[in-house]
C-alpha cells in the first residue's frame, strides 16, 4: 500500500465480522516490531480487533500502529485476547514470557519465528514453546510471509500459509483467521512439522545449487582447455606472448561452448526419458532417481545456458571496441598498403561470416523468448499445449541455430590441420558434439513408427509383458 | 513446492474440516497418474480424505502418493467414495469402467480430460460419458489446470477453474470441493458447453495468429522488395554481385520496415476510433467488426514490433564484426593513403550519423519500458492513468523516435536521385510514411476544439442527432 | 478470457447459490457501458442475477450482455434489484436518478466512480450521492478495478477491493457480494476514506516521482559539466570544434556517471541506517523521516540506474558505428603508414582495454539479475534470504564491479595532467567517488566486532543506557 492508502486505515476498530455478522474474537499479539506491525495492520482492515503487547508501550511511535489497534502492556494484551495470541518475538527470549503463564492459559500461542541456521536435528523453536507452556496449544504458521506480503496482502499471489500443530482445533482456529485475513492456509501435519517449516526460509536456492555448480565446472573446464591450447602451448612452444587474450578473448571462447553444452544436457533428459519410455513398453515405471533430479533441474539449466549465451553476444560485440581490434585493423592496412593489394575482398569468407553471426542473432533471439516464458506470470498464461511449443519446439529451434552458429564458424577451418595444434581440438569443437549428438536423437524419434508407439505409451497404453493383469484385461485406462 | 515441502505431507489423514468443523467426505479418484497424484496431495493437504483406485495398486512405487491417501483397487475406492468421483483417465478407456456401474450409481463423476483434436462437431468426452452413465451426474472441471498448478495450488494465481454441467446439485459439490482445495470455481453453464472447455487447452496462442501472419506477410514484402531493388536489379543491369548481402545485410534492411509499420498500426486503430466517435457524435455506437478485432490485437501487435526492432538492432551491433565492413576498412585506407589526402572527416555526415543512432537507442529504450509493462504482472501494478501514460504516452514518443530515426539515416540522400535507382524507393521510405501519418493525426486530434469534444463523447455526452429520447431527457448519465 | 470463452456464458441464469444452496438476491446496476458490462458478466458467472437498467435499453447492441441478464429501464431494474444497486455512471449525471428515488429508497448504492482531478478537499462523488440520496446507504467501492480485470477474474492476483461506507450492514452486504465474485474485500473505514479512494487511481507514480526528479539533475549535472569541460572550454580556449560529441558522446559520458551516483544512492541509506542503530544501540528508535523515504525510494533508484547503465552500454557498442570513430581509423592508418610504422601494439593499452570492457560486461550482467529479480513475480518466488543474498549481495558486487571498470577506464592516464584541462577532473573521476566511499564504509561493517553488534541489536538487543526497564528486565524479547 502507498503511504496515502496508509492514511486510510480505520480510525474506529470495528469487530463486527464483514462477512457473517458475528463478532470475530480479539487476537492478541506479543512484540511491537515490525511483523507486529504488518500483522496488526492487515488483521484490523480484515475487520478482527487487535491487541498488541509490549514490554515498553510508551516507547512506541505513535502513529506507528494503526489507532484501531489497543497498545498495551503485554500482561494486559494476553487478558484481552479471547482465543489466539500471536508471539511475534525471536526465540531466544521465549523465557521472558513465563511471567504471563496465568493469562496464557488455554489459549492459542501461534510462533512465527524461523531457525537461525539449517539444522534439522534437535527441538524446533514451535516445540520448545510447547514444552515451556505445556497448559497452551502451538500452532507454527504464517513464518514463511515477508512482513510486506502481510501488510499488502499478497497481491501477487503468494497467499499460502503453512501451518502445523498437534492440537486440530488450534489449526482449525489459526486457519478461519487465516481465511478472514485473505490467505489461504495449508495443513502440514502434527508440530513435528515445524523443523522443516522454521529452515525452509533459509534455504538459499535449493533448486538451483546442482546446476550452478555443473555451469561453474563447466567453465573452469573450458577455461583451462583454451588456456593451454591458446596462450600457455604457444607460450612454451614459440615464447609467443598472448596473456592479453585472459581477460575478454578466452572468456568469450568459454562461454559459448559451456551455454551450448548446458543447452543440450537440457533436452537430452527428455529423450533418455523417451528412450527408456519405448524400451520398456510403458510409462508406468518411475525413472531411475538420477534421471528425475535431472528433470527437475532443466529450468535452471537452460536460463543459466541463456546467461552464458546472452553474456557472450554482449563480450562479442565488445570485440570491435578493443585496442587490441582497432591495433589489428591499423597494421592490417599498413600491410595492404605496403602489398600494393588494392582489394581483399573475399567472398567465402564475408558468406561464412555473415551467416554465422546472423545465425548466432536468431540463436539467442529464439531462447530469449524461452527464457520469456519462463516467467511464472508469462508462462502461467499459456496453457499445456502452448507451453510445450515453446519449450520444446522453440527450443530445438534454439538449438539447431546454435550449432549451425558453431558449424558456419568453424567452416572447413575445422578441418584444417591449424585448427589442431599441439593436436588438440578447438573448444568449439569439442562443444558442439553433445547438442549434435541430441539434435540427432531427436530427428530419428520423429519417425513415425517410433513417434507413435510413444505417443501410445504416454496416453496409457502398456505392451502386454508389461503387467499380466493388464494382459488379461485389455488395454490400460490410467492417466 | 520443494522437494523438502513434500516431505511434509501429512501421515495421518484428517477428515476434520479445518474451516467449519465439519467432516469432509471422501472423495474417489479412478486412476493412479501424475494428474491423479498431484489432486489427490492436493486435497489431502486441504484437509480431505481420498481414495485412489487403480487397476494395479500393487504397482505404484511406493511413496508417490501421501500415506494418508487409501490406494486400493477401482471397485473398492469407488465404494469408500461419498459423493465425487474424478475420473483421471484418458476417455479411449471409458468403456472399462462399465464394470464399475453398480458403486457409480447416484454419484458425481467428473471429467478432466481433454480434447485431442480442434473440432467442435460431435459429443464431448463429457457428454460421452454422461451417456454411458445415465444414473451418474457428469461435471466436468478441473481439465484447463495443469498437474503442477494443482499440486502447488497456482501461487502465481491460475485460481479458476471452469465447471459446467447439466446438473446444479452435482455442479454445487463439486464447487464446493473446488473452494475448499483454493481455487474458484466459475459457472460455464450446462454439459454442452463442455464442447468448448476440451477444445481450449489445445489452441495454440489464439489471439497471436493473425498478427504473427500479418507480420510475417510484411515481412516477405519488404524482404523481397530489398532483393528486387539492392541485390536482383544490380545483378541484371549491371552485373554486380552483391548476393552475400542475403544472410544478414538484408535481413537488417527488411526488421526496421516491418517494426515501423506494425508500431504504426498499433497506434492506427485507435485513431480510426477516435475520428469514428468524433463523427458519429457518441460512443454507444459499437465499432465495425473489423475494428474490434484490430483493437483486440494491438498488444501482440506491439510486442511483435519490439521483438522486430530489438532483432534490428542486434543485427545493427554485429554490422562492425562481419568481415565485409572490416575489408570495407582497410579497401577504405588503401585508397585514402594512395589519394594522399591526410584527413577525410566530413562534419555533416558526423553529425548525421550520431543522430540517428541517438535516436534509434532512444526508441529501443522507450519501447523496452513498454515491452515491460505488457508484463502480466507490471502492468497489474499500474492504474489506469499509469497504464495509459505508458502505453499511449511513451508509445507515441517511441515512434517518435523511431520516425526521427528513419529521417535522420535518410537525411538528405533520400531525395537524391541515387536514392531511387530504378525509380524504386529505398524500403525504409516505404516503411516510415504511415508512421508519419498517424503521428500528424494524433497531432491534429490534440486541438483543443477536437481533444474536449472527444472528452466529452468518452464520458458518456451525444450528440442531439443521436438519440431521441436523449433529446428529450438531456445529457447521456451513462459510463 | 477469450473470444471462445466469451461463447460460454451461460444461458439460463442460475440464481443458485453454489456455495450454501441460497438463493441470491438479484443485483441492479445503472448503466450500460463497459464498466456495466463487465462486472454483469462476473456477475452471472458466479451465480448471481443481475438486471441492467440503461435509459435506451433497446439501443444496445444485441449479444453485448450474456443472455441471463435482464436488460431493462432504469425504472424496472432498480425494482428488480433486492438490495445492492451499483451506480455504473459519470457522476456529473447523479442528478438524473432524482425520478428513480422510490424505487431506490432503503436500498445500497455502490459509487464506483472515480475523482477527475486531484484533490481532495471537497466532498468526494460518494458523499455527494449519499446527500442527494439519504434515503440510502452509500458504499464506496470496486473503483480501482478496471473492466479487464472484473470481467477475466485478476487472474494475476490483483483481488482486493477497498470498500468503505458509514453503514456498516450496507458495507457487509458489498463484503459477501465481492467475496462471491472471487475479490477480497478490504474494510477502509467510514465514507470520509471515498475522498482519497477516488483519487487513488489518478496518481501517477507516486513512488517514482523523487526518484525520476533526482536522476534528472543528475543527468543535468552531469551534462552540463561535460559540456563546459569538454566541448565549451576547448572552444573559447582552442578554437577547436567538437560540437558534434553532443548527441551522442557527451550523452555516453554522463550515463554511467548518473547510474555510478545512483547506484551507491541505492546502498548508502542502508549504511546510514547500520550506522545509526550502531550508534544508537536499539532498533527500536525510528529513523529520520527523510532516511524512511530514502529507504523507500531505493528499488526505483536502482531499476532506473540501471536503465542508465543499459543505455550505457548499448551506446558504447554503437560506437564503432559512427562515421566518427571510422574516419579516426582511416586517419589513424593513414598517418601509420606515412610514419612507416610498421606494428602499433601497446601491450598495456589492451590489458586496460580488456579488462575495463570485462568488468563493464560482468557488472551489466549482475545489475540484469538484480533488475529481474525485481519483478513482482520472481521476487516473490524467493524468500527472505534469496531476497537479501541477491539485492544485498549481488547489488555490492555490481557496484564492486562497476567501480572497477571506472578505475580500469581511467588507469594511470588519470593521474597525468592531461586529464585535468583548466583544472576540471573527469566525470567518471566525480562519479567514481561516491561508491568508492560506500564500499569502503561496507568492508568496515564486515570486521566482526561491527557486525555482531549490529546483528544482536537486529535481532532485539538493545545496550542498557536505551530503556531502563529494560535495564531492569534483561535483553529486548521483541521482533
Amino acid at each position: 500500500m502507498t503511504d496515502e492508502m496508509d492514511a486510510l486505515l480505520p480510525d474506529t476498530g470495528s469487530a463486527e465480522d464483514p462477512d457473517v455478522g458475528v463478532i470475530s474474537p480479539t487476537v492478541g499479539i506479543l512484540g511491537s516490531g515490525d511483523f507486529s506491525r504488518s500483522l496488526a495492520i492487515r488483521l484490523v482492515t480484515s475487520g478482527v480487533s487487535v491487541a498488541v503487547g509490549s514490554r515498553c508501550p510508551k516507547r512506541i511511535t505513535p502513529g506507528l500502529f494503526p489507532d484501531a489497534v489497543e497498545l498495551t502492556s503485554q500482561e494486559r494484551a494476553v487478558t484481552l485476547a479471547e482465543k489466539v495470541v500471536f508471539v511475534a518475538m525471536y526465540p531466544e527470549h521465549y523465557s521472558t514470557l513465563s511471567g504471563l503463564r496465568a493469562g496464557l492459559q488455554g489459549k492459542v500461542l501461534v510462533d512465527v519465528s524461523n531457525a537461525t541456521e539449517l539444522n534439522l536435528s534437535g527441538p524446533s523453536n514451535a516445540e520448545r514453546l510447547a514444552e515451556a507452556f505445556p497448559e497452551c496449544s502451538v500452532v507454527k504458521g504464517f513464518n514463511t510471509l515477508s512482513a510486506w506480503a502481510l501488510q499488502t496482502g499478497a497481491q501477487d499471489g503468494r497467499r499460502q500459509v503453512l501451518l502445523c500443530s498437534d492440537s486440530l482445533e488450534a489449526k482449525n482456529g489459526v486457519s478461519s483467521l487465516a481465511l478472514r485475513i485473505g490467505f489461504h492456509p495449508l495443513d502440514m501435519g502434527g508440530l513435528i512439522a515445524a523443523r522443516e517449516l522454521e529452515v525452509a526460509p533459509l534455504r538459499l536456492f535449493p533448486s538451483w545449487g546442482s546446476s550452478v555448480l555443473l555451469l561453474f565446472l563447466l567453465f573452469l573446464f573450458f577455461y583451462g582447455y583454451g588456456f593451454v591450447r591458446g596462450i600457455l602451448m604457444p607460450y612454451l612452444a614459440h615464447g609467443r606472448n598472448l596473456f592479453y587474450r585472459l581477460p575478454l578473448d578466452l572468456v568469450n571462447e568459454t562461454l559459448p561452448a559451456v551455454a551450448l553444452v548446458s543447452l543440450a544436457l537440457v533436452y537430452l533428459p527428455g529423450l533418455l526419458a523417451a528412450v527408456l519410455q519405448l524400451s520398456r513398453g510403458t510409462k508406468y515405471r518411475r525413472f531411475p532417481r538420477w534421471l528425475d533430479r535431472w528433470m527437475c533441474g532443466r529450468k535452471q539449466l537452460g536460463l543459466l545456458s541463456f546467461l552464458c549465451a546472452t553474456l557472450h553476444g554482449v563480450y562479442s560485440l565488445c570485440l570491435p571496441l578493443r585496442r587490441a581490434t582497432q591495433y589489428r585493423i591499423l597494421n592490417g592496412a599498413y600491410r595492404q598498403v605496403k602489398a600494393g593489394v588494392e582489394d581483399v575482398w573475399d567472398e567465402v569468407e564475408v558468406w561464412r561470416s555473415d551467416l554465422y553471426l546472423s545465425c548466432g542473432v536468431l540463436g539467442l533471439g529464439v531462447l530469449s523468448i524461452l527464457a520469456i516464458t519462463s516467467l511464472p506470470t508469462v508462462g502461467n498464461t499459456l496453457n499445456w499445449r502452448e507451453f510445450t511449443f515453446v519449450q520444446s519446439g522453440l527450443g530445438y529451434a534454439a538449438l539447431t541455430f546454435s550449432v549451425l552458429h558453431t558449424l558456419f564458424f568453424g567452416w572447413d577451418f575445422t578441418f584444417s590441420s591449424e585448427a589442431f595444434p599441439y593436436y588438440l581440438p578447438p573448444s568449439y569443437l569439442l562443444a558442439v558434439t553433445l547438442p549434435c549428438v541430441v539434435l540427432v536423437c531427436r530427428l530419428v524419434l520423429v519417425f513415425p513408427c517410433l513417434a507413435n508407439r510413444l505417443s501410445r505409451i504416454r496416453r496409457g497404453w502398456e505392451s502386454r509383458r508389461r503387467c499380466p493383469v493388464m494382459a488379461a484385461s485389455g488395454t490400460t485406462p490410467e492417466v
